[in-house]
């Protein structure tokens, strides 16, 4: 995908509905895929994200270890693949190989965008001091990537148990609401 | 609506699609609405919410003194009302007569649930560690309420500026995630 830099002022508006997010992270040789969907927007600009990994996914030592990450956002079409990375831990495989899905050099961080998501945030670890307590890390977003073509993204939302809402219909509000 | 008791452990699956949610706040005789997307699930059981709420929403004292708050989660047949409620404040109006929605009491703490949202969170307050920094509130759900009549609600996401995205079509894959 040829994708072209995002305001990074518009990044809440990627974050907030809600999507099934892709993290990627690598350290000392080794890269990790991780599927997630417990994030929240904590400050519009520049843009905090809150993200929980647990110690027991293998992306958490990656993560701490090098103060790096990609928050990827796919879409319905790469689903399934989705679902594989989150079945699957990446201490026994390189998930890229695995689900044939393309690392793509970051500009600013060492971790690598997923080619084949709509989106592409690049993160770094701003304040670990609720990650033993809760697994949260504040992640600071220092560079965004979305392909242009995509103009309606139908990312997928989890409602547990492999039931996935895929986004629907987009109505316009009159709202004050940044 | 007539509202069931909602298990507990299945609230994750109610905030993970990350849906535009209504805080509601009750103390000394006020009360308020607050509408909001920035929200984490932080642990599955019990329950455990990350909220961020900014000092200069009128809810931030409420729900400080307080130390309760229920999460009420509309479905677009009352978006308007929910847009509404975001771009007002409860310091000069009471938001429920201002927008016609209906309170109803709470089981276990003194916030008013909203009748017209399909699912009510009553919370409590378990963490303001974070609130200083980021206004990140970690809310316990102590009670949970789902209308047993809205088979697939549709949710509201936002987009930003007053674009929303409302829930489309569910789909089953074969996960192993929770």
């Amino acid at each position: 995908m040829a994708k072209k830099p995002f305001p990074l002022s518009n990044v809440y508006g990627l974050l907030e509905p809600g999507p099934v997010v892709m993290i990627t992270t690598a350290h000392d040789g080794r890269q990790n895929i991780m599927t997630q969907s417990w994030h929240t927007m904590i400050e519009f600009e520049p843009p905090l994200v809150g993200c929980v990994i647990s110690n027991r996914n293998h992306s958490f030592g990656l993560l701490l270890a090098s103060r790096e990450c990609v928050i990827n956002i796919p879409t319905v079409e790469i689903a399934e693949k989705v679902v594989g990375c989150g079945n699957t831990s990446g201490a026994s495989m390189d998930k890229f190989e695995k689900f044939s899905l393309t690392p793509k050099p970051a500009s600013l961080i060492g971790a690598p965008l997923i080619d084949e998501c709509y989106a592409n945030l690049e993160c770094r670890v701003a304040d670990t001091s609720m990650v033993d307590k809760y697994g949260l890390f504040v992640l600071e977003v220092v560079q965004a990537w979305i392909d242009p073509a995509v103009k309606d993204p139908r990312t997928i939302h989890h409602l547990g148990s492999g039931s996935f809402m895929v986004a629907g219909e987009r109505i316009q509000l009159e709202s004050k609401m940044k």
